[in-house]
């Protein structure tokens, strides 16, 4: 048998025309603008003109992230497409994907084999435009930065203290760190600068959060490009860039609507990073998604420690979301890579690694569960190799924390191969939580570091170098002080360490930095060095993508 | 009485929706993708499709642009409103507005007055997201150049020899003149390198030069990126990057269809510079608007000398495409301008100065006529400061010449400001032409430079700096030396000295460099400093850009 490929599945499906889609939800036309056949945005005066009452909100996380996949995208799809078959009315809410990783090694992120979302081949390039929007309001605003500062720099900027850069949808790691500004006097003022992907642009953070226009324009008013020789903040709203940066992002404030393999209304809308950012889809399609479903499945990006913390704590706290039912993503394959078993060896029953893994799993469910106050199931992601005896010690475990596990054969059998998850998220919806955050906005910021690493982390504490101790003083005269926390950790660990896999003990995280992303409304503290420009690699997936006389395109996978 | 604004004036007019526009051409709903109520692409699968015949080809140009301005556009746009009052099926070609001068000084780029195109805002922004893949496929294009370098140079490739530059639809002066690939071995190669404006990315050129997906490909495929260590081109196809970069572009190589504010359909498609690169609209858009209206009305960027030379010496000669007639626009302000008289004074009347500054457009006039081989016609765009005798005088003037004069006032009027200029195409389109190239594609390429610079410039001949007659030699070994040629001048004189205003005599040009650009299959000429990254003004127009809470931009003019 040739299993196949992505873009093949998909591109073997009969979507059905996006109007239906819409007209399916009990959507209005006129809240549609068509872009294509299969791709429509929603005005977002549907949300602000409904009566509808929200539906349940189910939140898809994942063990810690490992190189065997977790196949969270591919589940929450799958998840929702089950919900449908078991006569359930679903609505998916995912991320867009980035240009830079579709050219890079990860192909596209459009979930995959029989739980994907289409048109794929659209969703993973331009989509309806909206990165190439939030890069466009990025640059715009450093093209202004700069041009200020050339002619004549009335606000005082110092040159040496832009914290501003300019961004581009792709891994270009020769960006990363550039002098510009070259040329003699009339070629601008020569400065250190450099690029970050568009995902990683405070642009997006921003959108993502926006509730609506005039919280857009608020927003990107407030973020901070730099300081002035006088130590203060310089924003884009001292810059008079905020208007035509938010007339730039009108049509990206808009959540996209397409459709599962299996007709399921997918809005996919925005992109922020999980390390520098929070991780999620926009609040706007999030919204959408509770209006026009009875259960609105969504995704946070990495592990549970950084993405649904996130979620929790910065997205729906601000606005105002309650999680119904949380979904916890692992394979048996990554438990047992946390639990040691090289990658060569993951195919075969190893159930000392796995027992070794579990407590990762664990972890993050215990988290969900007693920190947050969710009711939580875990969903096994199936492969072939999974063995009877692998599934029932997972099941085990799981049952000594009062969380169930379903197994999840999505990628194989589409809706299907969802519906003992889609049961389980079902009754736990009904059941009563006590959703709570896992710390509170009143506390200094090392209080609520040391809140996030010990309670999430399970770490023994956390220690700020001088200069984050000397940038939390700053931020907090400056009254960024009650701002939530965006922790910038690696993805692969608990820890801010990489290496440490499992649920490791008796570490500290060290913030090496702490910087405001004013207009997401966030403090970001750096653990480490976070890449925000990815390279390609030696081989770069574009090399293989093509397009045909026909316009169809090969090689997305 | 208070003059409305161009955007006031827009957002006052009731577009019909952009099916009722492709239903009244005729066109099969099949080809038609809607991006939003008001714009579509349509399928290029028409044009291999339809058995329609031609209409009739009509190229409006202009005097040697002034800052009095000379409303190219504006004419454009109005012709077909004309036309159409007079009962005739006209659709309009035209470029794409760049982001880059909307928020710069110009401001909007869709006609001005009653002779525009809608929705303005949406088509001066992001449009249908053309510019963005151009952006992205050339910056792909240049992070699988440096990664190659990166990841060993197998293609041995100098670094001090790269002539791909990245691009971002921006006036960002900051970015010019760079060094990137600073930070350390894992980050790139240092090496000195710059920023264009998107629409002076030669893919921008070769987008619209393309007939179709395959041709497409095949011109991104040869695009030379810089050169061995051996001297040897380096190609896109080298770097396997063009089936990447294609796929990036395969629905922007749709024309977008629009209205004009009379419901004169409107193909709006690419947009490249009229110097370094020809400066007009897509083939593609062309060909359509051939096949859907009897009447295509196009227009060339800068004046007759940069914009119809090139679009009938590269454009027309790749396409094989022949015009029916050409309409040259000049106002009777920018006559006096280029007659010596002071800016202050143009609304005054003065008969000395037109009567100096009639030359250049008489010298446009009959290089197309007796050049070119074609009918033409002047067009008066009316100001209110216009005298009699004025309108007289241009019109003796012209009829010495053999050409008549006809006032437009579609600025005021909208197409019932046209329709004498309508009347006149209509005629001119019906006369016997004898349409030919400025230049064989045989001779050599200082042949080549002689024939264009004596024959349309009128200038005594063209010098070759050494390094240039170096390149000539160069290029013509690699096999380039058949192509026509794009000559990158001063758009404010015939000359390349941007202050000889009128028709000047007694010059010669001096070529200081010669490039290729193999995808679009051209030569450029470059005389002088061409600007291929505008800067921002002291008070950028973004500045007073805004948008409301129900999404309605305001600022755009």
């Amino acid at each position: 048998m040739t299993i196949k490929s992505d873009i093949e599945i998909a591109q073997e499906a009969k979507p059905l025309p996006i109007t239906d889609i819409a007209d399916a939800c009990g959507m209005d036309g006129a809240y549609i603008e068509q872009y294509g056949r299969y791709k429509a945005k929603i005005d977002n005066r549907f949300l602000k003109e409904t009566n509808r009452p929200d539906g349940k909100l189910v939140l898809v996380t994942a063990i810690t992230p490992t190189p065997a996949g977790e196949g969270k995208t591919t589940t929450t799809v799958g998840l929702a497409d089950g919900l449908r078959r078991i006569g359930r009315n679903a609505v998916v809410a995912l991320r867009e994907p980035s240009l830079g990783p579709v050219f890079g090694i990860k192909g596209g992120a459009a979930g995959g084999g029989y739980a994907q979302v289409v048109p794929m081949e659209d969703i993973n390039l331009h989509f309806t435009g909206d990165f190439h929007a939030i890069g466009a309001a990025n640059n715009l605003l450093a093209a202004m930065l700069d041009n200020h500062i050339q002619q004549g720099n009335a606000l005082g900027i110092d040159v040496k203290r832009i914290t501003w850069r300019r961004c581009v949808d792709m891994n270009d790691r020769q960006l990363r760190s550039i002098v510009d500004g070259l040329g003699g006097r009339m070629q601008g003022v020569p400065r250190e600068d450099g690029f970050d992907i568009t995902v990683a642009s405070e642009v997006m953070a921003v959108l993502c959060l926006a509730s609506d226009i005039p919280d857009l324009k608020a927003r990107l008013g407030r973020i901070v490009v730099g300081y002035t020789y006088d130590d203060a903040p310089v924003t884009a709203a001292d810059l008079k860039a905020a208007g035509a940066m938010a007339a730039l992002l009108k049509d990206a404030l808009k959540p996209n609507l397409v459709q599962t393999l299996e007709h399921t209304p997918a809005l996919i809308h925005g992109g922020p990073f999980a390390n520098i950012a929070h991780g999620c889809n926009s609040v706007t399609a999030t919204r959408m998604a509770l209006k026009l479903g009875d259960y609105a499945i969504t995704e946070a990006g990495f592990g549970a420690d950084l993405g649904a913390e996130k979620f929790l704590d910065i997205k729906c706290r601000m606005a105002g979301l309650k999680p119904d039912a949380v979904v916890v993503v692992a394979t048996v394959r990554a438990l047992k890579h946390h639990g040691g078993a090289a990658r060569a060896e993951l195919g075969r029953e190893d159930l000392a690694a796995l027992e070794r893994g579990l407590p990762n799993l664990l972890q993050h469910v215990d988290n969900i569960k007693n920190v947050f106050g969710l009711p939580c199931v875990v969903a096994i992601n199936a492969f072939p190799t999974d063995t009877a005896a692998e599934l029932k010690l997972v099941e085990e475990k799981c049952r000594e924390l009062g969380v169930s596990v379903a197994l999840s054969e999505v990628w194989a059998k589409g809706g299907a191969g969802g519906t003992a998850l889609a049961e389980e998220v079902v009754r736990l919806c009904e059941q009563p939580s006590d959703f709570r955050y896992s710390y509170a906005l009143g506390g200094s910021i090392e209080e609520k570091l040391e809140t996030i690493c010990r309670r999430i982390y399970h770490a023994d504490g956390v220690v700020l170098t001088p200069a984050a101790q000397k940038q939390a003083r700053r931020l907090t005269e400056l009254g960024f002080g009650e701002l939530p926390i965006c922790m910038a950790k690696t993805q692969y660990s608990f820890s801010d360490d990489p290496s440490l896999l499992g649920a490791p003990r008796g570490f500290t995280v060290t913030v090496r930095n702490l910087k405001v992303s004013a207009g997401a409304g966030f403090l970001v503290a750096l653990t480490g060095d976070i890449m925000t420009m990815p390279g390609l690699p030696k081989v770069p997936a574009a090399e293989r993508i093509d397009v045909d006389e026909n316009g169809r395109i090969s090689g997305l996978f």
